[in-house]
């Protein structure tokens, strides 16, 4: 009943901890072409969706109106680092939205990027909303509402059109009915939707494929895609798994990391799409798994991201973050 | 074969991510008053044991040596917040020794303070190796190894005499042989051997009773946990559980975190110990756990920490993390 052990953290001669977890790869129909653990419990996405709460930015016409172009549409789809190149873009859309910073309410956070934590403490600032790793999603949420003439106020309550729009769009783009027994808040308080592994997967195949999606979304998806491709840099940040891995497989790979374990991602030429969840949130085995997955579909991507060693404060290797055997072995039999 | 589910975390209607694990509480013979999981594999117990690593800095003369008061005592056994006060006593402890600070070998890392930590980067400084968590644990080893006129260089291989005097002292308090196919290396560079739960929380049921140990052990113990509660924002730090713990719980409560999710403690006033770890090594699991014991044996403690709501970055509470069905209910059970 428990979901397997996919990832281990080893010290020395032993295991010291091991994270669990579940994972489906699937095609557009929904054949899935890897499955380990129970891929049919509702999992909260959290970010590792922002591309597809991007579709009404670009569906409404709001991203055309006030001029966003792919730099604006990737830092909408991103968890950012909250650099200055970050937080100024963010800061530009939303003047060009025409309402003031504090308008977000993604809340405020120190930045994700330890370099831009770290001057930004060095500078004696407190951090603030545009800091917010989800303030370029919020940018072109309130780019919408604007857009749309719906109130700016309240715009991440699940009752607002703003939130019942991406509601509406991942239930067509799931075809799961997303209700309130799978609706939490998410931690920069907008709605998310718990959905099975499988469908996320099959989301995500089709996102990059665009089978049985109209047109007009189609080209949507398109145009955010490319702007992911075209500005990886925006949607993490220096030095993480998304930003060096789309950078070096732009049309390739799309990837995005989710709080709690989670992370989903596509390969458009072998048509598939993933999604995974670590039972226990971990970040360091969802990218552990992400990363081995994208190597197995590209293997020119070994060694991009250093991953793996577990090593002393003085620099000393005294363990490893490993793919765990029932990984290893699904892995090794998948056709790529 | 899977450990039970010992904490869950909630958003909304839902389980979002769980944490399995393994608990034993032992009285000093080793009868378990309390046992879910494998509490028979070996589990690196990290910095969980410092105050155990401890006993040979007073047993060997070198604490009274050098003058070694409380505070440099319960500092030797804990996991600093790498604040002023902390460096600056780990400072004096090695000029007292007549080593320099670069003698350490623990390795530098930013102050697991966060105040501590933002006051060094706002200042422009980098860590150094007194701001280790650890310096004060590794300030006494340099301590033993001047005393008994052994070199201080490499004191920190597990050949060195003072790792094989803390593994004589384990292996005396623990009754298990600790070879090499349980030693692993610690983050601050030392050696670190994997024992059972079982015997982790019998060891701390000992070291808090004195049962089995002889007459000069038994004094250096009660020296060492009398530090600890004498000085318990020395052993940790401010708001972190085992100062504010101990701080409240004087003679009562002994516990330390140990990293990737292990915690031991004793309740002298029970004759019993414990031991516990996550097997994904959550530290939020980890401390849960530990906190919801220390509220099942005094009730006094519950508010102590605000232990458990999950926020967004607006305050908001979205989840909670919480103690599971089966260790609820084991709790419960336990006679206290």
């Amino acid at each position: 009943m428990a979901n397997p052990i996919l990832i281990e953290v080893t010290r020395g001669p032993l295991v010291e901890s091991w994270h669990r977890g579940a994972i489906a790869i699937s095609s557009p129909s929904g054949a899935l072409a890897l499955q380990l653990g129970d891929v049919e419990r509702p999992v909260y996405p959290r970010s590792a969706i922002k591309a597809l709460q991007a579709l009404p930015l670009i569906e409404s016409g709001a991203a055309d109106k006030f001029g966003f172009g792919p730099a604006d549409i990737a830092l909408a789809c991103g968890s950012h680092a909250g650099t200055e190149q970050h937080t100024a873009l963010a800061a530009a859309m939303l003047q060009r939205v025409g309402v003031a910073p504090d308008a977000l309410g993604c809340g405020a956070h120190l930045p994700l990027g330890a370099s831009a934590a770290a001057a930004l403490v060095a500078n004696g600032h407190a951090p603030n909303q545009l800091h917010n790793n989800c303030s370029g999603k919020h940018a072109g949420m309130l780019a919408t509402a604007v857009h749309l003439g719906e109130p700016t106020a309240g715009y991440w309550e699940p009752t607002h059109p703003v939130q019942q729009r991406i509601h509406r769009v991942l239930v067509e783009m799931s075809g799961v009915p997303l209700g309130p027994d799978v609706q939490g808040i998410d931690g920069c308080s907008v709605p998310n939707w718990a959905m099975p592994l499988s469908v996320l997967a099959r989301m995500f195949a089709r996102l990059v494929t665009g089978d049985g999606i109209e047109a007009g979304r189609r080209q949507a998806l398109v145009r955010i895609l490319r702007a992911c491709w075209e500005h990886p840099e925006l949607v993490a940040g220096k030095g993480r798994a998304d930003t060096v891995v789309m950078r070096a497989f732009p049309g390739q790979v799309i990837m995005k990391t989710g709080a709690e374990g989670v992370y989903c991602g596509a390969f458009p030429e072998f048509r598939l799409g993933f999604a995974l969840k670590i039972d226990d949130g971990a970040k360091r085995a969802a990218a552990g798994m992400a990363m081995a997955l994208v190597e197995r579909f590209y293997p020119a991507a070994r060694g991009l991201m250093p991953y793996g060693p577990i090593k002393t404060w003085r620099g000393v290797e005294v363990g490893a973050i490993r793919s765990a055997a029932a990984f290893e072995d699904a892995l090794e039999k998948l056709k790529v």
